[in-house]
């Protein structure tokens, strides 16, 4: 057991929860609770830290986790610990080092692809939500530029309530390429934009389809849109200057996968 | 100008951004920043608290905040007893003290009614992200009942964007009874749920509509879920179990703006 919170491997644990720069440099990250440990592939759980209550508790007699945790390498932690180690108010008494996902990301000549491309979004919590909501939408890819938030804060990680390991995602080096490789494989691009937009709900989604959503703050810088097929908006009553960021985003998947639906 | 942390009227604006007891009690709220300074109705405002350097910019030079500045009492603190005050990272130098709003909520006997009501509703965020999508959306008024987190919660404030003081909400004792009340006036009740419920799109929200939202957790409890005129859901691909409550809210509420904007 684990006691000393000098320890190298709780310190490291630490460390991966807190800096962006030190998941880049290990390429792992940080999970915690037990639906993100079910949900988290075998291959790319690399340390296990238990409290003595959650070993006692599912190490022993038989439930859905025990299997899992026996085929990994676990360490029993002091309560002291393993609360220095936590992220959340209320942790559940397990927490996982992750291997980074690794997607390996191409165009496919396939009708139906549906893209959310990110441009500097900045808050995890909204980034979380967007991976979450893009799963349930049936999103084939998020591609991201460098701007963004870490896909691999401990607050993103929890928003996507375990859609991290199911919906791929890569950064772009340059955003500008990447719509353009679209473009050739006649993907629409729609740009989210308050001025000069088209009503979200008069397009038609059902091709290949790729939506830009930009800055909470500043919205898409002018040379993204630029590049778009379209610029759409969500109508918005009231005195409202702009929608939350994720709110905008969901407001355009679900009516892709919508219309999608009427297809089938 | 304030200099001392102790002072009483800086204590009683950090109780009341901590405490939603303090709130209830002095049936008061704070807000930080421009943009819900210019937003906040005039008479509700009872107290301004700037720092020096934010003084020196706006109450000399005419410009947007001017007037709405002189027009009530303000005074200056120091940057630590401000410091003390703000919950934001990066404070804009103006902080309110603010009456609670008062919305004296009838059913009104009209077509277009558009309701949303929250049961158990805990994220504060999540609440505020629920304003400025419903304002957004066109929403007549949210109903919330006693396990709903504080509408004046400081995340809750922010998170609205400034629609907490354009769309009417009240707290409810009793839902059921809201909801029989909403009935009576033709209004219909759709829960949404995971189970049994009809895809959201498939009905018709062009009368008059109340959406029932629940717990992030739990959903609904059964004997609201019992009451609604018909259950509804968003359907979901890949392998997620649930939405995040706000965006389930922001599905629905767009696809009855979406289908009201067809009757115009």
């Amino acid at each position: 057991m684990i006691t000393s919170i000098t320890n190298p491997r709780i310190k490291r644990v630490i460390k991966l929860q807190k800096q962006a720069k030190a998941r880049a440099l290990e390429q792992a990250f940080v999970i915690e609770g037990i639906k993100l440990f079910r949900e988290a592939p075998q291959d790319l759980i690399k340390e296990i830290y238990l409290t003595q209550d959650f070993g006692a508790k599912y190490l022993n007699e038989p439930n859905h986790l025990k299997e899992k945790l026996l085929s990994s390498s676990y360490e029993i932690v002091s309560d002291i610990c393993f609360e220095r180690m936590a992220q959340t108010k209320t942790p559940q008494g397990i927490i996982c080092l992750l291997s980074q996902l690794d997607w390996r990301f191409s165009v496919l000549p396939c009708e139906d692809l549906l893209y959310l491309i990110l441009e500097d979004l900045s808050d995890p919590g909204n980034l979380g939500t967007m991976f979450r909501t893009a799963e349930a939408a049936g999103v084939t890819a998020i591609i991201l530029n460098g701007g963004c938030a870490d896909v691999y804060n401990p607050k993103t990680v929890r928003s996507t309530m375990g859609s991290i390991f199911r919906v791929p995602f890569t950064y772009a080096e340059d955003l500008g390429q990447v719509i353009a490789e679209l473009k050739n494989q006649d993907i629409k691009i729609y740009a989210t934009s308050l001025e000069n937009a088209e009503s979200y709900d008069k397009c038609d989604y059902r091709a290949g389809t790729a939506f830009i959503i930009g800055n909470e703050a500043h919205g898409l810088c002018p040379t993204t849109k630029a590049l778009a097929t379209q610029s759409v908006t969500v109508p918005m009553l009231g005195e409202v200057e702009s929608l939350n960021a994720a709110t905008a985003a969901s407001a355009l998947l679900f009516e892709a996968a919508r219309q999608r639906r009427s297809l089938n």
